[in-house]
């Protein structure tokens, strides 16, 4: 089909050409005998100015039609400087209708009131938005710019099967029944971890794939049942070896995407420090409003509250909300509290700086030399508002601060669009401690490798135990984790055995995968990226879905399909299988 | 993991060099007070060397140990031409055990007489061998060439989803049950073929994707349920311009790879001259044996069966296989008319030219003037040896043939290794009569654009209607297929009407997708190549199975995960689903 230029390309340059264009109606405006219409396709608008010679096809021209123009390009008396064609028009002499619209459910254009269903339901025509189609194209470009740079640096990638056996990450799988093998089921990956552990042992030495992962988990606004994941696994490669690699790579994809530098190496902060100051293992460090410790404030208070925590071996932290007493109300401070609360603290203390002292209930329990304390470790000024949490577990003081934190910076100090803030969490702890079923759980996968020097530790505290796991975090999202793994078998029995696992789980749950660790394992770690999160940051959307051309809604439906649907009978009969009604 | 060199780099000019290797165990060997031990890693072998001083480590050391071995180069004194680093070996000064192995249940070398099962439940070490990776090494290529080149011409790469609705094809769907819409069932598709034309409609104009697709089958040996399409589509193209994109994207992946200049144009050959000359509509045209068209040889004959045949218009075609009576036994022609009954064909005729006529059970019946007729029409010698086909039906008697010119090809023409004959097959029928069902189907898919000048024939002749469809042939092998797809709603409805689809079934089956092409639907076409069938082909495998790397044997089963494997009763109780036992 014949076309000499694309919408977005013609300039003041091209002025007398003749050209032939395609596209979409974006626009059409009568202005006297003139016909203006805006020519859209992938790459950009050009206006097209049509005479009266051309009113018998004019007349019929709706919005989204299908043109082919053939004209002349000539410089516009009034340029749009919006618009990259801006400067020119062209005056149609031959105008082809390839194919008509119907008036679309939803318009064409960056902007939109239409309802997310709408949108979803008609996908299609979303996806027409210029806006939706440059964030498919960032993610496209994200993509191959991970590619190319994994590409040169030797790595291979390798498809990992899809139609699987449970993984274990411990989420739950989405079973596929198969059909030729009666009451059996393949699962969906969580992720290719197995795979690509068991393609170190087979010697590939690098591999990476951008990969499918599946979760059948409970749906919250931002999670999709199948997303992508950078994949990367590498061989003889020691912890700080793999971050130069990723974060190098990591800054080519800022550079090439984003045009933003980015200075390297990056900024690695221990698990247990990043909790401390920011109550967050995935900080966005761009705003301040730090968690201040002030155990030390209260190591002799009479009251109550603090003085039972701090006898319990507990935490009191706090933040100082810098000149904001006057801009947060009690209404603030209710929903703070509720904020904290969701996060396990017991509640949130408060008081305001006044007049060189505490105002507030707070201060009512404190002794003057306790006021002292606090106004100086905060370093607070009158018009300062400070917040503090105690509680006898670390993690809940934190996180709780930390909600409250995110929230302070949300609304007083939001980071400026574009900007990137990207480091290292470093020295996770190996295991956790599961409160509901009193056991001791991987923090993170049971493959992870501990510190050589806590190994000591195994058998006697290891909830003390650091280990070889690291986190990507960009602007307040963990971007990505990974760690060195297990090579040694004994390791990695012993690691299975903290965690309650018999012989026996062992082989049914990792039987083949442990018994590959026999014949030759090298060291070996990787990580994984989330893809749609990178592309949601590094496009300024919302939310996942935005990147993500066909997503699925909050109940983990695509409107536009209708998937999931019902099934025949038939279907059912030839996989065995029968629906059970509640 | 300190490492100055891969195994596969070192050559007489690194000599005297202190080098780091690391790598596994291929073979240990003790020549007196020397012990050599080919170190194997994913680049290649170094030969190292070993006195006595390292005996007390060399001793332990197993096949398959992985180990660091620092030392110096030194010039070989038998090189070992069979090797890249064959011209030198490293004298080691010191060995580091990193991890032990167990005898391996295969051998890890590129010959292996293990059977393919224990290549498929070990196959982390199936993949060790060196020849298993080249292969994943070479499909990597490919992808990459492919990506690049597309890449390179404003393609965006657009992940389409996993999780959704059936899809056109007709093959049985994966089906995934959801958990949280009870009784409903995802589809795994089977093409992306509805995205991608969703995708034009959203006016994205050039789509790729390296897309897992999924068919569950009835197994055949070199079937897979999940496998990989090179999936593309794009917009205001027309056919010679797709088929121009592909055949230089894929010329270019022949270079890249093999290093193999394929001449462009390629050949197109019409679908009913490829069943006429090949007998197949994917011909190997790297040999010879094509079929003659015999009908008017015998336009008076008073042989019964030719008679017959001819009288209900009829097809009589044969093969000369030239020179070759007396490589061809009575034992042989029983198997090739057992090979031509399995396409169909009721029996095969045959003869021998020997001393100027025909030989044979057929010669009987004819009379000299059709002997020498068929004489002529073969341009056969003495020495020759006839087939024969006749059947009213052209698919039948050219396909039986088309069978037969394969096994010929194979037995004594057999081309060489790394031989590129690629091709065109152009003007497919739109529709084909099902004879099961006595109805028209879509001889592909209900979405191919017919020829404009055989539009008139819709209403009356469907069957003759011809179709923008393509497919592209490499050494016998369909490597994928494509078509300009209808984009005008009337001609849609009518094809759907035409394989008798009611409006119900039609808003059932394709509603969405249907609804989509009001909005302004542009002229759009594509193709899907196979991948895992290219990569087979270009890595001169004789499976797919070969260059996936964890694929599933001929019962859709892992051998090394055990997948699809049972599942919990609570699984099921959440899916709402019951096992039916017959």
């Amino acid at each position: 089909m014949e076309r000499t230029h694309n919408n977005g390309e013609l300039r003041l340059s091209d002025v007398n050409k003749e050209v032939t264009l395609l596209g979409w109606v974006a626009k059409r405006r009568n202005l006297g005998s003139l016909v203006f219409i805006d020519l859209r396709d992938r790459y950009g608008i050009t206006q097209v100015i049509c005479d009266e010679s051309l009113d018998e096809i004019t007349s019929k021209i709706r919005n989204e039609y299908v043109l082919q123009v053939k004209g002349k390009v000539v410089q516009r008396q009034n340029p749009n400087p919006s618009l990259k064609t801006g400067e020119i028009e062209v005056e149609a002499s031959e105008i082809t209708i390839i194919n008509t619209a119907e008036t679309t459910p939803l318009i064409i254009a960056n902007e939109t009131d239409a309802l997310e269903d709408t949108r979803m339901k008609y996908r299609y025509l979303d996806l027409r938005r210029p806006i939706m189609q440059e964030k498919l194209v960032i993610r496209h470009k994200i993509t191959q710019t991970i590619r190319e740079f994994l590409n040169n640096r030797d790595f291979i990638e390798v498809e990992t099967p899809i139609l699987t056996s449970t993984t274990p990450e411990g989420a739950r799988d989405y079973l596929v029944p198969s059909r030729v093998n009666p009451g059996k089921f393949y699962a969906l990956p969580q992720s290719p971890q197995l795979f690509k552990q068991l393609l170190m042992i087979s010697g590939l030495e690098r591999y990476y794939q951008i990969a499918r992962c599946f979760r059948d988990e409970d749906l919250r606004s931002d999670r999709q049942p199948d997303f992508t994941q950078v994949d990367i696994e590498m061989s003889f490669m020691e912890e700080h070896e793999i971050m130069d690699l990723v974060e190098k790579m990591f800054a080519k994809v800022l550079k090439d995407v984003k045009d933003f530098e980015i200075k390297l190496p990056l900024r690695q902060i221990k698990y247990k420090d990043a909790l401390g100051k920011y109550g967050s293992d995935k900080p966005d460090t761009r705003f301040g409003f730090e968690l201040v410790a002030l155990n030390d404030v209260f190591v002799n208070t009479e009251y109550r509250i603090f003085k039972d925590i701090l006898g319990q071996n507990g935490y009191i932290k706090g933040i100082n909300a810098k000149g904001l007493s006057d801009n947060i109300s009690r209404k603030d401070i209710d929903k703070y509290t509720e904020l904290v609360k969701k996060y396990h603290a017991k509640g949130l203390s408060w008081a305001r700086v006044k007049e060189d002292t505490l105002e507030g209930p707070l201060a009512k329990n404190l002794t003057k030399e306790e006021i002292n304390g606090l106004i100086k470790r905060f370093e607070s000024n009158n018009g300062d508002i400070l917040f503090i949490v105690s509680d006898i577990n670390f993690e809940i003081t934190c996180l709780s601060l930390g909600a409250l934190r995110s929230e302070l910076g949300k609304r007083f100090t939001p980071p400026k669009k574009d900007t990137f803030d990207l480091l290292w969490i470093v020295d996770f702890p190996l295991f956790e401690f599961d409160e509901d079923t009193q056991t001791i759980m991987a923090a993170h996968h049971p493959f992870t490798r501990p510190f050589k020097e806590d190994e000591h530790l195994l058998d006697t505290e290891p909830l003390k135990v650091r280990s070889h796991h690291y986190d990507l975090v960009l602007n307040g999202y963990e971007l990505g984790s990974g760690s060195l793994r297990i090579y040694d078998q004994e390791m990695q029995r012993k690691v299975f055995k903290i965690i309650g696992l018999s012989d026996e789980d062992i082989e049914k749950r990792f039987g083949f995968f442990v018994n590959a660790f026999k014949y030759g394992t090298p060291p070996h770690g990787g990580l994984a990226l989330g893809l749609d999160r990178i592309a949601m940051i590094l496009t300024n959307s919302d939310s996942i879905r935005d990147v993500i051309a066909f997503p699925k809604n909050a109940s983990a439906i695509d409107p536009m399909s209708e998937a999931p649907s019902e099934v025949s009978l038939k279907q059912l009969e030839e996989l065995h299988l029968k629906i059970v009604k509640d």
